[in-house]
């Protein structure tokens, strides 16, 4: 099943779309937020049409469990040039995640590409330490079977054995069967890969998504998606994670930042 | 008159306050968008009780002007450690920004402090540059006479006069007779200072935001506050602005994140 099938909704009413939270899409048992993030930016996305989705937050209040889910879409605005839309996901009237979405008219004026940092070294995937889901344990997660995640050996390392790391972990994305990456599948990713904090000695628990925005930077070719998280600051029980994704031609395609919770 | 008078709310009826978006608090004639989520993050306040800000978001829909301007305020959870608030700012119906908050129990279990990158070294508030409002034109907005605003004076010379600096600007806040800043005026700081890429050659023009993001990391103690904003990317005209903002101890009390238009 692909992810753009994992992530359908259906318009049920005026506003009201359904979708599923499937299984296997969870860590720790509990539903990746990027990915119940994506089922609500599907239906903002159809409410908007044929406008594109440039930026999203989500702020996360209960855990997602597999089972029907509800989607309410509230138009905001219609701009000339974006369109902005609520979102709330419910699953037996309990919220999940409460999002705000903007979405801009494709054939805008957009400029050109001024000022950029540059990009990052990864090994090629092959070279990389694949992310596969423990056959004995929680982590890494049954979300890894769901995608390719393939872990800069270095950051692999900090994950996996010492834990004295700098709260950095880099690698590839791409969706299974090559299917192609769009905007809505950069919300999944800047929630998937395992968070920077676990190559530090914060432990491999739990760490939960308070709050989480994803802004589109440029369009997105096929291929494999060069990823970077790195958390600054850990203080009073919360920690930033900032996430850039980028193509394999290093244009900036996405950036991300979550608040989370210390793992617990 | 105090920054907590000139975002002041009152309850007009179930989830429904009504605030005032006053004069001088503006950028190019439109109000100041921190300025104008602060009155909203007000209203989630009220009904949060004694939960204090962690985390808002604001997406921009609209300019706003001064006028009257009512806040819908919609609880989404409340929950043991944290609780969930949605608001909606208009302007005679006009939708000015969305906002989505989440407020804390003020006695949680919050953990220690144990990852922070060093701060930045500035120089103290009399060697800065004071933002002071224009005589003869825009720049700086009448909004740096609300508050002071004193800027590094290496970065003051890349947004007056040379303007080809690296998208950085660094000065030090504080609220006019040394009101105390509470969590909510980090809202505004994140909003206030210049852009960051005025220091480029991007020009001086209006630099819409279209979403807002404050972090609180640590309670505010009187005093100065020490910010930094920088711009990483410019891409088909969007710009990421990423705030931090330090007490004078070089405790880390909040973190920005805007997406804006590049100026035009």
């Amino acid at each position: 099943m692909s992810f753009a099938e994992a992530t359908a909704v259906a318009l049920r009413q005026d506003g009201e779309y359904s979708g599923e939270i499937l299984p296997g899409w969870d860590v720790f048992g509990i539903a990746s937020g990027g990915y119940v993030m994506t089922i609500a930016a599907r239906a903002m996305g159809m409410a908007a049409q044929d406008r594109e989705l440039v930026s999203i937050t989500g702020y996360f209040t209960n855990p997602g469990r597999s089972g029907v889910v509800t989607v309410q879409v509230q138009p905001i605005k219609t701009g000339k040039g974006f369109s902005t839309f609520g979102a709330e996901v419910t699953a037996n009237k309990r919220p999940l995640v409460s999002v705000i979405g903007a979405y801009a008219r494709p054939d805008r004026k957009v400029g050109g590409t001024t000022i950029v940092e540059p990009s990052f070294d990864l090994p090629p995937p092959d070279e990389c330490v694949q992310a596969i889901p423990s056959t004995d344990g929680p982590l890494p997660p049954p979300l890894t079977d769901k995608v390719r995640i393939m872990i800069h050996p270095e950051d692999a390392v900090g994950l996996f054995t010492e834990r004295a790391g700098p709260a950095l972990v880099r690698g590839w994305f791409r969706l299974l069967d090559d299917e192609p990456t769009d905007p809505l599948s950069l919300v999944l990713v800047a929630d998937a890969f395992p968070p920077a904090v676990f190559t530090t000695d914060l432990g491999l628990k739990w760490t939960p998504t308070l709050d989480l925005t994803v802004h589109i930077r440029n369009p997105i070719p096929t291929g494999w998606l060069k990823c970077r998280f790195r958390t600054r600051f850990v203080t009073r029980g919360l920690l930033e994670e900032d996430g850039e994704i980028w193509d394999e031609d290093d244009n900036l395609v996405a950036q991300s930042r979550q608040l989370a919770l210390v793992p617990r």
